[in-house]
């Protein structure tokens, strides 16, 4: 069988092994830092994860949903600490099995690195530092843990190497002959990890089922449960400006800002001080380009070719359904790599594209809905519909819970959707017609996307 | 005075270093080029320009408009030459100064390099190529043609060294501390430079005053005149397809495909075969980044900053309005580099993008419109308000021919414009209606924009 080279033992590269390893081909994954499962992470770098059907879709491919799911904590809605430190819950769905789960990344990762080594046909390699790519040739040279380069060569290589991909660089160093499109485009907001302790009696302090916000317009926080009994804590506040990163200098300044913006959370935050100025701030990036594949012999997948930003909770999802789509076409093509690296291309670039700007959507939706009156009314109207009406799904229902249904898809409709409710609610409509007439519209509306 | 470094003496790297010049700055202007006074060019590399207003203003800052101009020819409109054989003048506006001009690039650029030199507190160095750059200190190291390195350091540093910027590539290793914003998007056609020799009688074969359009569909020819006789001819095709420059790879081919598409065309080009096997493929692409300046120090400008593809016939302009502004910022900040950079990019960027939009905006026009009854329509009703209304514009004209009104305006009022008229042809207003009743709501609409 054709031997395939994986670049990046993340998340989205040990899947992609696992499932090429089913299928029977020889795979030799190379993971530029030492195994994961040997070392404790750097400060910072723990974050945790929603995982939702697409990627439990794509796990279940390799048969590996159930074992992941004892590793999850379901989060059945949002709990939203407001600024009067009330909190509201608002439910993800009406369905009992629409949730989305709270899971470790290197827990995750763990898992399918332990997965992966059970199959002889998986050589595994750790410290093996991809520094280029021949990318007509699918071989690559790898700095190994030694400092000697070793020279890999196979009939693939695939770059699952993440948002500073090695192999995308390669492709870029080919600009002319690929015509290589890419952008590169961040926010002006960054993001810090933080956390919760476990609460005084071993418990959780806080709601464990639930996704926690403190929405504050231009900045919050979020929090996610780990199964330990805490929660992972993540800022995402400005660079510049009072809330900024850059203005909250001294622990006295973090401590003023949480107590004024923060109460509830600063008082289940002992540690704020110290894990405050020992965690970096991260960069909020969108990465997209085009080609995803060279030569018929080279690809790139999961954040390597589309990084996203976090606000929709499916970076890890659209990789994973990476994982899926390629499985397809393999299944096609089998044996014909240039087709199969060339469909997956095609299908999966505007689907990538089209979760990358819901995110940022999501990014702007948060920061102006605190303050927009049209849009709670529109959200209350939502919510009656989602009650009343069985087929009726939320743009965040679209992406979230229908994997059968393309993200651009999902984009199309969900957007739609919005604009007409919005409009509907500045002409008054969720005060003056009914419900019904109100579903009806929107189903006429989503005909025409179907 | 402070000493400015500048990295590329093309057009817009010698129009600043003389602008500096002027306001008494001690400029160091390196090229990594050998003197283009000294040399020919490589073939293919000739492309002759469009000048236009925009640009003759930032020239006129300089005081060389009048000088330049001496280089020009005007052309007073385009002259289509149809598939059927026949030709069509469309004049570019009915006022007499309105008309772009064909211009030599080497010719304007060596005019350029010969200003720049009468200026004591100008140095020019060439062959003098930058390897990288220390953003924060404006100094970088430059490559000399013995092979030496030399260290250059000043109190602000520019990069106008074109679209494969080495001032941007050190902005861009620098993601994560700028926040970055990049992106290289390229069209699927490429371009490839020919030309019409001089006529018969030493005159020109065909019409001298005008830009030639050859244009079917998706793919298209034009050519610009020279001062010798000559015109400059561009094919502009996909690379892929029956027209692909992939496709058209023999001499036999090439005949053939002209003979079919561009009758009168190859008539005047004895060398078609020579030249379009000696000229290399050119890519197309647009680049935009964020930001342009970094720490106060460094800036980039001109296609360093904002390439775009040829299709408004802007590049150069928009490069010499850069000057045009970033000079208005010296004369406000005067002193105060981190001010006049910051308001410089602040000012510029939305402008550059609009302009790179406007370009591709005209290269799909362009492909669609041959085809398109309601776009033929839609160009005869604006002719009629061309004529019958002095103060209506056109989205060209705004864009070409006011130089006082941004780009970001241009594209504003004039991509509504587009829209509006191709609508009222659609619901054949343009028979019904008219034509004052049609101006007095087109005035209203550009009302809303100023």
């Amino acid at each position: 069988m054709d031997k395939v080279i994986i670049v990046g033992a993340g998340l989205c590269g040990t899947l992609l092994a696992i499932r090429l390893a089913q299928h029977g081909y020889e795979v030799a994954l190379h993971e530029k830092r030492v195994d994961l499962r040997t070392e404790t992470l750097d400060a910072g770098r723990s974050i945790n994860l929603a995982l939702s059907h697409r990627g439990l879709k794509a796990l279940a491919l390799a048969g590996l949903e159930e074992a992941v799911r004892k590793d999850c904590i379901p989060m059945h809605g949002r709990m939203l600490h407001l600024a009067n430190g009330e909190t509201r819950l608002s439910p993800y769905s009406g369905r009992d099995d629409e949730y989305i789960n709270s899971i470790s990344r290197p827990g995750l990762n763990a898992l399918l690195l332990n997965e992966a080594e059970k199959y002889p046909n998986v050589s595994l390699q750790f410290q093996s530092q991809c520094l280029e790519v021949d990318l007509a040739n699918a071989a690559g040279k790898f700095k190994q843990a030694d400092g000697s380069i070793k020279d890999v060569s196979g009939d693939l290589l695939i770059g699952t190497d993440g948002a500073g991909s090695v192999v995308r660089r390669s492709m870029m160093s080919k600009t002319t002959a690929l015509l290589f499109n890419y952008s590169q485009d961040f926010l002006r907001h960054g993001y810090k990890e933080l956390s919760i302790k476990v609460g005084a009696s071993g418990g959780y302090s806080i709601e464990k089922n639930a996704l926690h916000i403190w929405p504050r317009g231009k900045f919050m926080v979020i929090a996610l449960p780990n199964l330990d009994g805490s929660f992972t804590v993540t800022m995402f506040h400005p660079y510049e400006g009072e809330a900024g990163f850059n203005e909250l200098n001294t622990p006295e300044k973090v401590t003023s800002f949480f107590t004024k913006y923060y109460p509830d959370l600063l008082a289940e935050m002992p540690n704020l001080e110290v894990e405050y100025f020992e965690n970096p701030v991260g960069t909020l990036g969108t990465i997209k380009c085009y080609p995803w594949q060279a030569f018929g012999k080279s690809l790139i997948m999961g954040d390597a070719s589309h990084a996203i930003v976090p606000f929709y909770g499916q970076g890890m999802n659209a990789s994973f359904e990476d994982v899926l789509v390629f499985d397809k076409y393999l299944d096609m093509y089998s044996g014909n790599w240039e087709k199969v690296l060339y469909h997956f291309q095609e299908e999966r670039v505007k689907d990538a594209n089209a979760i990358a700007d819901l995110a940022i959507d999501n990014f702007h939706e948060m920061q102006n809905h605190v303050a927009d009156p049209f849009f709670a009314r529109k959200r209350a109207l939502e919510m009656k519909l989602e009650q009343g009406y069985e087929n009726y799904r939320s743009k965040y229902s679209l992406v979230t819970f229908l994997p059968d249904l393309s993200y651009s898809k999902a984009k199309a409709i969900g957007r739609a959707q919005d604009e007409w409710l919005l409009e509907a609610v500045k002409q008054d409509r969720d005060k003056t017609d009914s419900l019904d007439d109100i579903y009806q519209a929107l189903e006429k509306l989503k005909a025409t996307f179907i």
